[in-house]
Protein backbone atom coordinates (compact mmCIF):
# COMPACT_ATOMS: atom_id res chain seq x y z
CA UNK A 1 0.00 0.00 0.00
CA UNK A 2 1.27 3.72 -0.85
CA UNK A 3 -0.39 6.71 0.49
CA UNK A 4 -0.43 9.50 -1.87
CA UNK A 5 -0.24 13.52 -0.95
CA UNK A 6 -2.26 15.41 -3.96
CA UNK A 7 -2.73 19.46 -4.32
CA UNK A 8 -5.85 20.26 -6.43
CA UNK A 9 -7.69 22.90 -7.96
CA UNK A 10 -10.88 23.00 -8.25
CA UNK A 11 -13.91 25.34 -10.09
CA UNK A 12 -16.93 24.92 -7.33
CA UNK A 13 -19.57 26.18 -9.42
CA UNK A 14 -21.31 23.06 -10.65
CA UNK A 15 -20.01 21.10 -7.96
CA UNK A 16 -22.02 19.73 -4.43
CA UNK A 17 -18.88 20.78 -2.62
CA UNK A 18 -15.83 18.82 -1.25
CA UNK A 19 -18.22 15.89 0.66
CA UNK A 20 -19.39 12.64 -1.79
CA UNK A 21 -23.06 12.22 -1.94
CA UNK A 22 -25.91 11.45 -3.78
CA UNK A 23 -26.77 14.84 -4.90
CA UNK A 24 -24.36 15.70 -7.50
CA UNK A 25 -20.88 15.39 -8.78
CA UNK A 26 -18.26 16.40 -5.35
CA UNK A 27 -14.58 16.84 -5.70
CA UNK A 28 -14.41 13.55 -3.88
CA UNK A 29 -16.88 11.51 -6.28
CA UNK A 30 -14.93 13.05 -9.47
CA UNK A 31 -11.43 12.13 -7.96
CA UNK A 32 -12.69 8.50 -6.70
CA UNK A 33 -14.49 8.14 -10.43
CA UNK A 34 -10.93 9.03 -11.92
CA UNK A 35 -8.84 6.57 -9.71
CA UNK A 36 -11.26 3.87 -10.48
CA UNK A 37 -10.88 4.27 -14.03
CA UNK A 38 -7.61 4.12 -13.58
CA UNK A 39 -6.51 1.16 -11.40
CA UNK A 40 -10.12 -0.21 -10.22
CA UNK A 41 -10.11 1.16 -7.09
CA UNK A 42 -12.31 3.83 -4.92
CA UNK A 43 -10.24 4.70 -2.11
CA UNK A 44 -10.80 6.98 0.59
CA UNK A 45 -9.76 10.88 -0.05
CA UNK A 46 -9.22 12.55 2.93
CA UNK A 47 -9.04 16.44 2.55
CA UNK A 48 -7.28 19.21 4.81
CA UNK A 49 -10.82 20.82 4.07
CA UNK A 50 -14.56 20.02 3.18
CA UNK A 51 -15.61 23.08 1.18
CA UNK A 52 -19.38 23.69 0.17
CA UNK A 53 -21.12 23.82 -2.76
CA UNK A 54 -19.47 27.00 -5.27
CA UNK A 55 -16.20 27.17 -3.28
CA UNK A 56 -13.21 26.86 -5.35
CA UNK A 57 -9.74 25.61 -4.47
CA UNK A 58 -6.10 26.32 -5.73
CA UNK A 59 -4.05 24.13 -3.59
CA UNK A 60 -6.19 21.91 -1.39
CA UNK A 61 -4.51 19.14 -0.23
CA UNK A 62 -5.63 15.45 0.16
CA UNK A 63 -4.41 12.21 0.90
CA UNK A 64 -5.60 8.35 -0.38
CA UNK A 65 -3.95 4.95 -0.61
CA UNK A 66 -3.60 2.71 -3.46
CA UNK A 67 -2.33 -1.06 -3.59
CA UNK A 68 1.34 -1.73 -4.85
CA UNK A 69 4.31 0.99 -5.40
CA UNK A 70 3.01 3.39 -8.40
CA UNK A 71 5.16 6.01 -8.60
CA UNK A 72 3.68 9.43 -7.74
CA UNK A 73 4.07 10.86 -11.25
CA UNK A 74 2.21 7.94 -12.82
CA UNK A 75 -0.83 8.35 -10.66
CA UNK A 76 -0.73 12.28 -11.33
CA UNK A 77 -0.99 11.66 -14.78
CA UNK A 78 -3.84 8.85 -14.76
CA UNK A 79 -6.12 10.68 -12.68
CA UNK A 80 -5.94 13.48 -14.76
CA UNK A 81 -6.45 11.73 -17.98
CA UNK A 82 -9.49 10.33 -16.12
CA UNK A 83 -10.55 13.51 -14.88
CA UNK A 84 -10.78 14.84 -18.30
CA UNK A 85 -12.98 17.65 -18.76
CA UNK A 86 -13.92 17.71 -14.68
CA UNK A 87 -13.79 20.63 -12.72
CA UNK A 88 -10.64 18.92 -11.07
CA UNK A 89 -6.98 18.82 -11.85
CA UNK A 90 -4.50 17.92 -9.50
CA UNK A 91 -1.27 20.19 -9.46
CA UNK A 92 1.29 17.87 -8.31
CA UNK A 93 1.33 14.35 -6.24
CA UNK A 94 3.85 12.49 -3.80
CA UNK A 95 4.60 9.51 -2.02
CA UNK A 96 4.66 10.54 1.83
CA UNK A 97 4.82 8.55 5.01
CA UNK A 98 1.86 6.41 5.68
CA UNK A 99 1.34 8.42 9.24
CA UNK A 100 0.33 11.23 6.86
CA UNK A 101 -3.10 12.56 6.92
CA UNK A 102 -3.75 15.71 4.91
CA UNK A 103 -6.76 16.62 7.48
CA UNK A 104 -5.36 15.79 11.16
CA UNK A 105 -1.38 16.39 10.21
CA UNK A 106 -2.63 19.85 8.94
CA UNK A 107 -1.06 22.80 11.32
CA UNK A 108 -2.38 25.81 9.03
CA UNK A 109 -5.44 26.59 6.63
CA UNK A 110 -5.19 29.36 4.69
CA UNK A 111 -8.31 30.90 2.60
CA UNK A 112 -8.41 33.54 0.00
CA UNK A 113 -11.93 35.36 -0.21
CA UNK A 114 -12.38 37.82 -3.47
CA UNK A 115 -14.98 40.94 -3.87
CA UNK A 116 -15.14 42.61 -6.87
CA UNK A 117 -16.23 46.43 -5.63
CA UNK A 118 -17.64 48.01 -9.09
CA UNK A 119 -20.76 49.34 -10.39
CA UNK A 120 -20.46 46.57 -13.33
CA UNK A 121 -21.27 43.04 -13.31
CA UNK A 122 -18.68 40.79 -13.44
CA UNK A 123 -18.02 38.87 -16.80
CA UNK A 124 -14.85 37.52 -17.00
CA UNK A 125 -14.77 36.42 -13.46
CA UNK A 126 -18.66 35.33 -13.02
CA UNK A 127 -18.89 32.44 -10.35
CA UNK A 128 -15.49 33.61 -8.98
CA UNK A 129 -15.93 36.69 -7.09
CA UNK A 130 -18.67 38.02 -4.58
CA UNK A 131 -19.75 41.57 -6.73
CA UNK A 132 -20.90 44.09 -4.47
CA UNK A 133 -21.40 47.04 -6.32
CA UNK A 134 -21.53 50.09 -3.67
CA UNK A 135 -17.98 51.70 -2.64
CA UNK A 136 -16.57 49.44 0.15
CA UNK A 137 -14.74 51.15 3.24
CA UNK A 138 -11.17 49.29 3.00
CA UNK A 139 -9.85 50.84 6.29
CA UNK A 140 -12.85 50.10 8.27
CA UNK A 141 -13.10 46.49 7.73
CA UNK A 142 -8.93 46.65 8.03
CA UNK A 143 -10.02 47.82 11.38
CA UNK A 144 -12.06 45.29 12.83
CA UNK A 145 -10.70 42.53 10.90
CA UNK A 146 -7.86 43.18 12.96
CA UNK A 147 -10.20 42.49 15.87
CA UNK A 148 -10.90 38.95 14.47
CA UNK A 149 -7.53 37.86 15.07
CA UNK A 150 -6.45 35.45 18.17
CA UNK A 151 -8.03 33.43 19.93
CA UNK A 152 -11.85 33.45 20.58
CA UNK A 153 -15.10 31.85 20.89
CA UNK A 154 -16.73 32.12 17.20
CA UNK A 155 -20.06 31.14 17.67
CA UNK A 156 -20.97 34.06 16.00
CA UNK A 157 -19.32 33.21 13.32
CA UNK A 158 -20.51 29.65 12.89
CA UNK A 159 -22.73 27.94 10.67
CA UNK A 160 -26.39 25.86 12.76
CA UNK A 161 -24.87 22.79 11.06
CA UNK A 162 -20.88 23.01 11.77
CA UNK A 163 -19.73 19.95 13.35
CA UNK A 164 -16.75 21.31 15.25
CA UNK A 165 -16.27 20.32 18.80
CA UNK A 166 -15.38 23.29 20.24
CA UNK A 167 -16.27 26.70 18.56
CA UNK A 168 -13.10 27.95 19.99
CA UNK A 169 -10.33 28.71 17.16
CA UNK A 170 -7.36 31.02 16.93
CA UNK A 171 -7.80 33.22 13.47
CA UNK A 172 -3.69 34.02 13.07
CA UNK A 173 -3.99 36.66 10.11
CA UNK A 174 -6.61 38.36 8.25
CA UNK A 175 -5.42 40.86 5.28
CA UNK A 176 -7.93 42.86 3.22
CA UNK A 177 -6.33 44.54 0.86
CA UNK A 178 -7.64 46.48 -2.30
CA UNK A 179 -6.24 45.53 -6.10
CA UNK A 180 -7.92 47.30 -8.48
CA UNK A 181 -11.30 46.93 -8.95
CA UNK A 182 -10.96 43.14 -6.14
CA UNK A 183 -11.06 43.65 -2.61
CA UNK A 184 -8.75 40.09 -1.45
CA UNK A 185 -9.75 38.73 2.38
CA UNK A 186 -6.92 35.99 3.44
CA UNK A 187 -7.32 34.18 6.29
CA UNK A 188 -5.37 31.99 8.47
CA UNK A 189 -5.67 29.43 11.28
CA UNK A 190 -5.15 26.14 12.26
CA UNK A 191 -8.72 25.34 11.39
CA UNK A 192 -12.17 27.07 10.75
CA UNK A 193 -15.42 26.72 11.34
CA UNK A 194 -18.03 25.75 9.26
CA UNK A 195 -18.81 28.96 7.14
CA UNK A 196 -16.63 31.14 9.63
CA UNK A 197 -14.69 32.92 6.46
CA UNK A 198 -18.38 33.74 4.56
CA UNK A 199 -19.55 34.84 7.79
CA UNK A 200 -16.65 36.92 8.75
CA UNK A 201 -16.54 38.16 5.17
CA UNK A 202 -20.04 38.80 5.14
CA UNK A 203 -20.06 41.11 8.27
CA UNK A 204 -16.91 42.61 7.29
CA UNK A 205 -18.46 43.76 3.93
CA UNK A 206 -21.32 44.82 5.85
CA UNK A 207 -18.85 47.36 7.84
CA UNK A 208 -17.16 48.33 4.86
CA UNK A 209 -20.77 49.83 3.72
CA UNK A 210 -21.54 51.23 6.36
CA UNK A 211 -22.69 49.07 9.04
CA UNK A 212 -21.74 49.87 12.87
CA UNK A 213 -20.77 46.62 14.45
CA UNK A 214 -18.31 46.25 17.16
CA UNK A 215 -16.38 43.25 16.35
CA UNK A 216 -15.80 42.83 20.30
CA UNK A 217 -19.39 42.46 21.60
CA UNK A 218 -20.28 40.27 18.51
CA UNK A 219 -17.57 37.62 19.26
CA UNK A 220 -18.68 37.72 22.96
CA UNK A 221 -22.51 37.32 22.28
CA UNK A 222 -21.91 34.24 20.94
CA UNK A 223 -24.77 34.39 18.93
CA UNK A 224 -25.17 34.00 15.08
CA UNK A 225 -27.38 37.25 15.01
CA UNK A 226 -25.11 38.96 16.59
CA UNK A 227 -23.23 39.38 13.13
CA UNK A 228 -24.00 39.63 9.06
CA UNK A 229 -24.75 37.75 6.61
CA UNK A 230 -23.26 34.88 4.54
CA UNK A 231 -20.99 35.71 1.93
CA UNK A 232 -21.96 33.87 -1.22
CA UNK A 233 -19.74 30.82 -1.85
CA UNK A 234 -18.23 31.69 -5.34
CA UNK A 235 -16.27 34.30 -4.28
CA UNK A 236 -14.41 31.71 -1.40
CA UNK A 237 -10.80 29.86 -2.37
CA UNK A 238 -9.00 27.15 -0.60
CA UNK A 239 -5.32 28.87 -1.21
CA UNK A 240 -2.81 26.19 0.68
CA UNK A 241 -2.60 23.77 3.89
CA UNK A 242 0.88 23.64 5.91
CA UNK A 243 2.05 20.63 7.74
CA UNK A 244 5.00 20.23 10.29
CA UNK A 245 6.69 17.83 7.41
CA UNK A 246 7.12 20.65 5.24
CA UNK A 247 9.60 21.86 6.94
CA UNK B 1 -27.48 63.79 -30.58
CA UNK B 2 -25.01 62.90 -28.33
CA UNK B 3 -21.67 60.58 -29.06
CA UNK B 4 -20.48 58.02 -25.64
CA UNK B 5 -17.53 56.41 -25.57
CA UNK B 6 -17.43 52.86 -23.25
CA UNK B 7 -15.31 50.91 -22.09
CA UNK B 8 -16.19 47.50 -22.17
CA UNK B 9 -15.29 44.13 -20.28
CA UNK B 10 -16.56 40.98 -22.13
CA UNK B 11 -16.08 36.85 -22.06
CA UNK B 12 -15.28 36.37 -26.00
CA UNK B 13 -15.90 32.51 -24.98
CA UNK B 14 -19.37 32.12 -26.65
CA UNK B 15 -19.35 34.92 -28.70
CA UNK B 16 -18.92 34.75 -32.24
CA UNK B 17 -16.50 38.12 -31.88
CA UNK B 18 -16.85 41.53 -32.19
CA UNK B 19 -18.09 42.11 -35.56
CA UNK B 20 -22.33 41.71 -35.91
CA UNK B 21 -23.81 39.10 -38.16
CA UNK B 22 -25.98 36.38 -38.52
CA UNK B 23 -23.68 33.82 -36.99
CA UNK B 24 -24.17 34.32 -33.36
CA UNK B 25 -24.16 36.46 -30.76
CA UNK B 26 -21.53 39.16 -31.00
CA UNK B 27 -19.89 42.09 -28.83
CA UNK B 28 -22.24 44.77 -31.54
CA UNK B 29 -25.01 43.09 -31.79
CA UNK B 30 -25.54 42.42 -27.77
CA UNK B 31 -24.76 46.40 -27.05
CA UNK B 32 -26.98 46.81 -29.78
CA UNK B 33 -30.09 44.77 -28.21
CA UNK B 34 -29.21 46.67 -25.14
CA UNK B 35 -29.02 49.77 -26.21
CA UNK B 36 -32.82 48.93 -28.27
CA UNK B 37 -34.76 47.76 -25.36
CA UNK B 38 -33.35 51.12 -23.84
CA UNK B 39 -34.41 53.11 -26.13
CA UNK B 40 -35.85 51.90 -29.52
CA UNK B 41 -32.32 52.55 -31.18
CA UNK B 42 -30.41 50.61 -32.89
CA UNK B 43 -26.79 53.21 -33.39
CA UNK B 44 -23.88 51.67 -35.34
CA UNK B 45 -20.92 50.79 -32.58
CA UNK B 46 -17.26 51.81 -33.58
CA UNK B 47 -14.96 49.74 -31.40
CA UNK B 48 -11.29 50.32 -30.71
CA UNK B 49 -10.54 46.86 -32.22
CA UNK B 50 -12.39 43.66 -33.66
CA UNK B 51 -11.56 40.79 -31.64
CA UNK B 52 -11.95 37.16 -33.05
CA UNK B 53 -14.48 34.85 -31.47
CA UNK B 54 -13.19 33.64 -28.33
CA UNK B 55 -10.97 36.50 -27.49
CA UNK B 56 -11.70 38.43 -24.43
CA UNK B 57 -11.39 42.58 -23.33
CA UNK B 58 -10.94 44.33 -20.14
CA UNK B 59 -10.63 47.40 -21.35
CA UNK B 60 -12.34 47.61 -25.08
CA UNK B 61 -13.27 50.94 -26.30
CA UNK B 62 -16.41 52.17 -28.36
CA UNK B 63 -18.40 55.13 -29.33
CA UNK B 64 -21.90 55.13 -30.64
CA UNK B 65 -24.30 58.04 -31.16
CA UNK B 66 -27.95 58.44 -29.35
CA UNK B 67 -30.37 61.08 -29.81
CA UNK B 68 -31.18 63.35 -26.99
CA UNK B 69 -28.68 64.39 -24.46
CA UNK B 70 -29.11 61.36 -21.73
CA UNK B 71 -26.34 61.66 -19.43
CA UNK B 72 -23.69 59.03 -19.43
CA UNK B 73 -24.36 57.65 -16.31
CA UNK B 74 -28.47 56.68 -16.96
CA UNK B 75 -27.06 55.03 -20.48
CA UNK B 76 -24.52 52.85 -18.86
CA UNK B 77 -27.07 52.01 -15.82
CA UNK B 78 -29.73 51.16 -18.41
CA UNK B 79 -27.20 49.15 -21.12
CA UNK B 80 -25.93 47.04 -17.92
CA UNK B 81 -29.38 46.41 -17.10
CA UNK B 82 -30.82 45.03 -20.49
CA UNK B 83 -27.34 43.39 -21.30
CA UNK B 84 -28.72 41.19 -18.18
CA UNK B 85 -26.47 37.67 -18.32
CA UNK B 86 -24.56 38.73 -21.75
CA UNK B 87 -20.96 38.02 -20.94
CA UNK B 88 -20.63 42.12 -21.94
CA UNK B 89 -20.29 44.67 -19.29
CA UNK B 90 -19.76 48.44 -19.37
CA UNK B 91 -17.74 49.40 -17.30
CA UNK B 92 -17.57 53.47 -17.73
CA UNK B 93 -19.17 55.81 -20.29
CA UNK B 94 -18.62 59.34 -20.89
CA UNK B 95 -20.27 62.19 -23.06
CA UNK B 96 -17.15 62.88 -26.03
CA UNK B 97 -16.69 65.58 -28.60
CA UNK B 98 -18.73 64.90 -32.04
CA UNK B 99 -14.84 64.05 -33.97
CA UNK B 100 -13.95 61.48 -31.22
CA UNK B 101 -13.42 57.95 -32.75
CA UNK B 102 -12.77 54.92 -30.98
CA UNK B 103 -11.27 53.43 -34.45
CA UNK B 104 -10.01 56.17 -36.15
CA UNK B 105 -8.75 58.57 -32.82
CA UNK B 106 -6.62 55.39 -31.33
CA UNK B 107 -2.78 56.42 -30.85
CA UNK B 108 -2.05 52.95 -29.05
CA UNK B 109 -3.67 49.30 -28.68
CA UNK B 110 -2.46 47.30 -25.78
CA UNK B 111 -3.22 43.41 -25.91
CA UNK B 112 -2.30 40.81 -22.87
CA UNK B 113 -1.88 37.05 -24.06
CA UNK B 114 -1.37 34.37 -20.98
CA UNK B 115 -0.06 30.60 -21.51
CA UNK B 116 -0.66 28.71 -18.19
CA UNK B 117 2.38 26.59 -18.40
CA UNK B 118 1.84 24.09 -15.97
CA UNK B 119 1.12 19.79 -16.18
CA UNK B 120 -2.09 20.32 -15.18
CA UNK B 121 -5.07 21.38 -17.57
CA UNK B 122 -6.72 24.64 -16.51
CA UNK B 123 -9.79 24.53 -14.61
CA UNK B 124 -10.36 27.78 -12.90
CA UNK B 125 -9.00 29.58 -16.11
CA UNK B 126 -10.81 27.42 -18.78
CA UNK B 127 -11.18 29.28 -21.55
CA UNK B 128 -9.15 31.97 -20.22
CA UNK B 129 -5.61 30.83 -21.46
CA UNK B 130 -3.77 29.09 -23.57
CA UNK B 131 -2.49 25.84 -21.86
CA UNK B 132 0.69 25.05 -22.65
CA UNK B 133 1.78 21.55 -20.37
CA UNK B 134 5.77 21.69 -21.53
CA UNK B 135 8.10 23.69 -19.70
CA UNK B 136 8.99 27.59 -21.65
CA UNK B 137 12.29 28.79 -21.67
CA UNK B 138 10.97 32.59 -20.85
CA UNK B 139 14.50 33.92 -21.83
CA UNK B 140 14.42 32.90 -25.42
CA UNK B 141 11.45 33.77 -25.68
CA UNK B 142 11.99 37.49 -24.41
CA UNK B 143 14.88 37.50 -26.74
CA UNK B 144 12.85 36.52 -30.07
CA UNK B 145 10.22 39.20 -28.53
CA UNK B 146 12.95 41.78 -28.61
CA UNK B 147 13.53 41.41 -32.13
CA UNK B 148 9.81 41.78 -32.84
CA UNK B 149 9.68 45.47 -31.53
CA UNK B 150 10.26 48.33 -34.32
CA UNK B 151 8.64 48.83 -37.59
CA UNK B 152 8.55 46.07 -39.66
CA UNK B 153 6.59 44.44 -42.57
CA UNK B 154 4.66 41.91 -40.74
CA UNK B 155 3.11 39.84 -43.41
CA UNK B 156 4.48 36.67 -41.78
CA UNK B 157 2.61 37.27 -38.82
CA UNK B 158 -0.67 38.14 -41.13
CA UNK B 159 -3.55 36.13 -41.26
CA UNK B 160 -4.67 35.67 -45.09
CA UNK B 161 -8.34 36.93 -44.61
CA UNK B 162 -6.59 40.74 -42.80
CA UNK B 163 -7.94 43.74 -44.86
CA UNK B 164 -5.28 46.00 -43.56
CA UNK B 165 -4.37 48.62 -46.63
CA UNK B 166 -0.34 47.93 -45.57
CA UNK B 167 1.28 45.06 -43.75
CA UNK B 168 3.75 47.75 -41.96
CA UNK B 169 3.03 48.62 -38.37
CA UNK B 170 5.35 49.90 -35.79
CA UNK B 171 5.60 47.07 -32.63
CA UNK B 172 5.90 49.81 -29.55
CA UNK B 173 6.86 47.63 -26.96
CA UNK B 174 6.62 43.48 -26.23
CA UNK B 175 6.89 42.12 -22.93
CA UNK B 176 6.97 39.01 -21.64
CA UNK B 177 7.00 38.09 -17.82
CA UNK B 178 7.09 34.78 -15.92
CA UNK B 179 3.58 34.91 -13.15
CA UNK B 180 3.67 31.85 -10.70
CA UNK B 181 2.33 29.16 -13.62
CA UNK B 182 1.26 31.76 -16.14
CA UNK B 183 3.39 33.50 -18.97
CA UNK B 184 2.18 36.71 -19.51
CA UNK B 185 2.95 38.59 -22.68
CA UNK B 186 1.93 42.25 -23.89
CA UNK B 187 2.17 44.18 -26.85
CA UNK B 188 1.78 47.77 -27.54
CA UNK B 189 1.17 49.52 -30.75
CA UNK B 190 -0.67 51.93 -33.49
CA UNK B 191 -2.23 48.79 -34.92
CA UNK B 192 -1.81 45.53 -35.67
CA UNK B 193 -3.00 43.03 -38.38
CA UNK B 194 -5.84 40.28 -38.25
CA UNK B 195 -4.49 37.97 -35.88
CA UNK B 196 -0.78 39.61 -35.61
CA UNK B 197 -0.47 39.02 -31.68
CA UNK B 198 -1.59 35.29 -32.08
CA UNK B 199 0.66 34.82 -34.75
CA UNK B 200 3.74 36.34 -32.80
CA UNK B 201 2.42 34.68 -29.32
CA UNK B 202 2.47 31.29 -31.76
CA UNK B 203 5.56 31.74 -32.95
CA UNK B 204 7.23 32.88 -29.63
CA UNK B 205 5.84 29.97 -27.65
CA UNK B 206 7.33 27.63 -30.52
CA UNK B 207 10.69 29.22 -29.88
CA UNK B 208 9.78 29.17 -26.18
CA UNK B 209 9.60 24.92 -26.64
CA UNK B 210 12.85 24.74 -28.51
CA UNK B 211 12.43 25.38 -32.66
CA UNK B 212 14.94 27.47 -34.02
CA UNK B 213 13.58 30.99 -35.45
CA UNK B 214 15.65 33.61 -36.75
CA UNK B 215 12.95 36.36 -35.84
CA UNK B 216 14.56 38.56 -38.51
CA UNK B 217 14.97 36.10 -41.15
CA UNK B 218 11.15 35.49 -40.36
CA UNK B 219 10.14 38.80 -40.54
CA UNK B 220 12.03 39.48 -44.32
CA UNK B 221 10.42 36.08 -45.50
CA UNK B 222 7.14 38.08 -45.82
CA UNK B 223 5.55 35.02 -45.97
CA UNK B 224 2.82 33.36 -43.49
CA UNK B 225 4.46 29.84 -43.42
CA UNK B 226 7.76 31.34 -42.36
CA UNK B 227 6.81 32.14 -38.59
CA UNK B 228 4.78 29.47 -36.17
CA UNK B 229 1.41 28.47 -35.75
CA UNK B 230 -1.60 31.05 -34.55
CA UNK B 231 -1.97 30.85 -30.72
CA UNK B 232 -5.66 29.74 -29.69
CA UNK B 233 -7.93 32.91 -28.87
CA UNK B 234 -8.71 32.00 -25.08
CA UNK B 235 -5.38 33.24 -24.21
CA UNK B 236 -6.11 36.57 -26.02
CA UNK B 237 -7.43 40.14 -24.31
CA UNK B 238 -7.72 43.57 -25.85
CA UNK B 239 -6.71 45.28 -22.46
CA UNK B 240 -6.83 49.18 -23.10
CA UNK B 241 -6.39 51.64 -26.40
CA UNK B 242 -4.87 55.53 -25.79
CA UNK B 243 -6.39 58.33 -27.26
CA UNK B 244 -4.51 62.02 -27.72
CA UNK B 245 -7.26 63.22 -26.01
CA UNK B 246 -6.98 61.58 -23.20
CA UNK B 247 -3.89 63.89 -21.97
Amino acid sequence: MTRYKVILEYDGTDLIGWQENAQGPSVQSLLKDAIEKFCGARPDIVGAGRTDAGVHAVGMVAHFDLDGNTDANTVMRAVNFYLNNAPVSVLDCTVVYDDFNARFSCVARHYKYVVLNRSAKPVLNKNRVWWVPRKLDIEKMQIAGQQLIGKHDFTSFRASQCQAKSPIKTLDSCRIEQDGDNVIFEFSARSFLHHQVRNMVGTLVEIGLGAEYDIDAVLSACDRSAAGATAPASGLYFIRADYATDD
